[in-house]
């Protein structure tokens, strides 16, 4: 059995440093790097190219609305074909980057409010299907499972790779409970781990209410910027090393 | 006889329109396409591109400082390296909206404060250099002749493509007249002609005192912003004609 | 009798050229300036308010989005509370450069988006005019007639303009036509005239089908980017002149 | 006896963290609030502010280069006449930012580059200066000792306060030693408590071989994204305090 583990790395800025990819690079199967229109930059974007070649961890795109200040998190209104270009011209940024450090891109993420936005609406998601899609048909979009954007990439043709979330929690219907509800986030590394164990082993998500909730799900993230990141994924790399689950790159799921 | 006019195109930016590209474009052999840091936004490189495949114009690459509000036009200085991997940056997303259009990226041109930095600082032409190489080998730089950057790709085994301008005065080391002086810019769209066509028949720049410099010259730039650029151009065209000399994409000069 | 004319100007930037700016402002009785975030730049601050000055035209902040590349377009979800403080940020660069050209801001008008989601969203009506208190409680809040921002604007004790539009289309309901009707705009210079003059004699809009909605309108707002702009206002000012109306700046009318 | 010490503040963005500033705004009595070029954005300075009223420390711009990338670190050349309306753009909107907190702006300080390249460029000091008495001609410019910035304020008949650092070591002609030597920084607390002393009781700045040179300081510069700059501080006061010297807010050293 094998699982992938995803999470937003390269988020920093110029002087300002964010998040911890030194050491969360070291516990997972693929990193998501940010593209410098919500953080990121050429340098930063090749030093984490560089860290995640160095810990066989494989590489994707991480666009977002190109608003540092709000950090991708506001959600905007544009046109989808502008947002479409918008999301070519960051994956081919990090291609080339990558490339010239021997590297590929193998997956695109969408970040933030982007994704969110995307979740729900078709317009959204199909932009940045086929804006994926023509930086290069082979690759893996990154999409939460049940939302628009698993819809966009079929429509697409696209690899489309079902993602759940290590960290947070699900209602009844599947969908994560928000985070303005005080139990959102599972804090409790052990928890974490029963929740990634469960998800690979029974095919399905299992509800706060304790329903189970069938999904295939091929990535689960983790949210880097979180306090408790570092020790929810010790725990979740044992309790998955105990269960006999490997964490492989996001390509290795489609093997 | 053969000879390559390039101009810098596509330098619009969402609402802010600059320039007069469609007009231009049916006049010139090769575009250097903006890459979102001083001007173009990803809607605009594609457009652009599309143009240029429209014309039968080959398409480069036209990086330059991250600046939109000095236009690329004020001198930054930054480290070599930060440098090199915001050339790699810009060309890779051409790269990818190029291709997505059906189009590729043959030729790279360093835009505005960087061009002029990099004319006689070896440090910054290298940046510049690498940053080519590692986005594609293959790609022709774009250098005045007798700067740093004919140098540095010469150093780096890139093709080099020498420059001179359509329509400026050279003095008798064969340097551009500074625009500071009144009579830099040629605005005489016969003046202009006869000057390209001395440059291709003769192989050499001749200087305002009436001075032959040998110079291999591969393109000639015609700055699209000038209000004579269209008579300038016009005159051009017709005199290549009348002399038997066609016009054609970069590369086909290095056959 | 007497009437305020509006319109956005200083939308440059850098070498961005947007407008014109020039021939309107000989035209208008108040200008509202962009301060730096959708458009305008310092330098085109301090051109357009001395602009305003020998046009004896009032000085207005045009505060918008952090959004160069959509122009201010686009709408942004963010905190009341950032807008709050962005808006305070524009008024306060443009009151400095103002002052120290001897001229003093005495209005403000949202741009784009920003106007467009105000005049529904409360939260941002009031952000906008929390933000507007801060700088100067004196400052005139210009909002559309019958918005949430009338109500903001209201409710904070601040001095409200109510806005109608010199070359737009209204509904029975007193609503702007949508401009993805035909008919939205008034392009004929004429007929704005005669809107215009019928506002300021009758203390009502007329709609497309004839009816008069009653409103206390202040100032009527000249959209500079549409074509039509300067025949428009040359009909309007003829026939204002005609009947007898004086072109005011905006404090004067609340004289 | 008497002595102001300055720290630069408030240079987060958005939602990247920069700096420890609740901890040393506590023991400073002037702070620079960077103002959105840089570092900073109008929530931010809105929380800096604050925090400096809460801790009676006085306010300052820190204007710098239209840079977040470069951290306004990146020597950029532009006319003198722009950087005199960025630098009035930027005190305006802190000012109007500060007053909505019931606080005054009552100096500035440039940052990085700019405040780099003025030491030595009388066009660009003067530049600051112009911008600077555009906004108020009360404000303090806060200049290095020995730099044409001092001149360039005597010329502009601004206060100036002259400026020396905590932690920096000085050659004998009251010269910084350059950062690239490596006994360039003081992170020894008990030395840079000695070197703050040393200023104020013998109004001399000693070199690193021992000779006194001459200065009239009014305030001393801690670098707060240094390591050391908490344990140097608490050396600093406590050393000052030893010695019966008072940390005052910036105007107090103009009484």
């Amino acid at each position: 059995m094998k699982v992938n583990i995803n999470a937003d790395i390269g988020e920093s800025y110029g002087k300002f440093v964010m998040g911890n990819d030194d050491e969360l690079m070291t516990m997972i199967g693929s990193a998501n790097i940010a593209c410098g229109m919500h953080a990121g930059d050429p340098t930063i974007m090749v030093r984490t190219v560089r860290l995640a070649l160095d810990n066989q961890v494989s590489i994707g795109a991480h666009p977002g609305f190109n608003d540092l200040w709000g950090f991708g998190r506001r959600q905007i209104r544009m046109r989808p074909l502008d947002l479409e270009y918008l999301v070519t011209y960051q994956i081919g940024a990090l291609q080339a980057l990558a490339g010239s450090q021997g590297a590929k891109v193998t997956h695109v993420k969408p970040h933030g409010a982007l994704n969110n936005m995307a979740h729900d609406d078709i317009d959204y998601a199909l932009a940045i299907g086929r804006g994926i899609k023509a930086a290069d048909p082979d690759l893996i979009y990154v999409a939460n499972a049940g939302s628009r954007m698993t819809e966009a990439g079929a429509q697409l043709d696209l690899r489309v790779a079902n993602e759940a979330y290590v960290d947070r929690r699900y209602d009844d219907t599947g969908k994560m409970l928000s985070r303005e509800r005080g139990n959102a986030m599972i804090v409790d590394p052990e928890m974490a781990a029963k929740q990634v164990i469960g998800i690979v082993e029974q095919g399905a998500i299992t509800s706060v209410t304790g329903r189970k909730i069938p999904a295939n799900v091929h990535t689960l993230c983790i949210h880097g910027d979180e306090p408790t990141a570092v020790p929810v994924m010790r725990a979740v790399r044992a309790g998955l090393a105990k269960a006999g689950i490997e964490i492989v790159p996001l390509p290795a799921m489609f093997n």
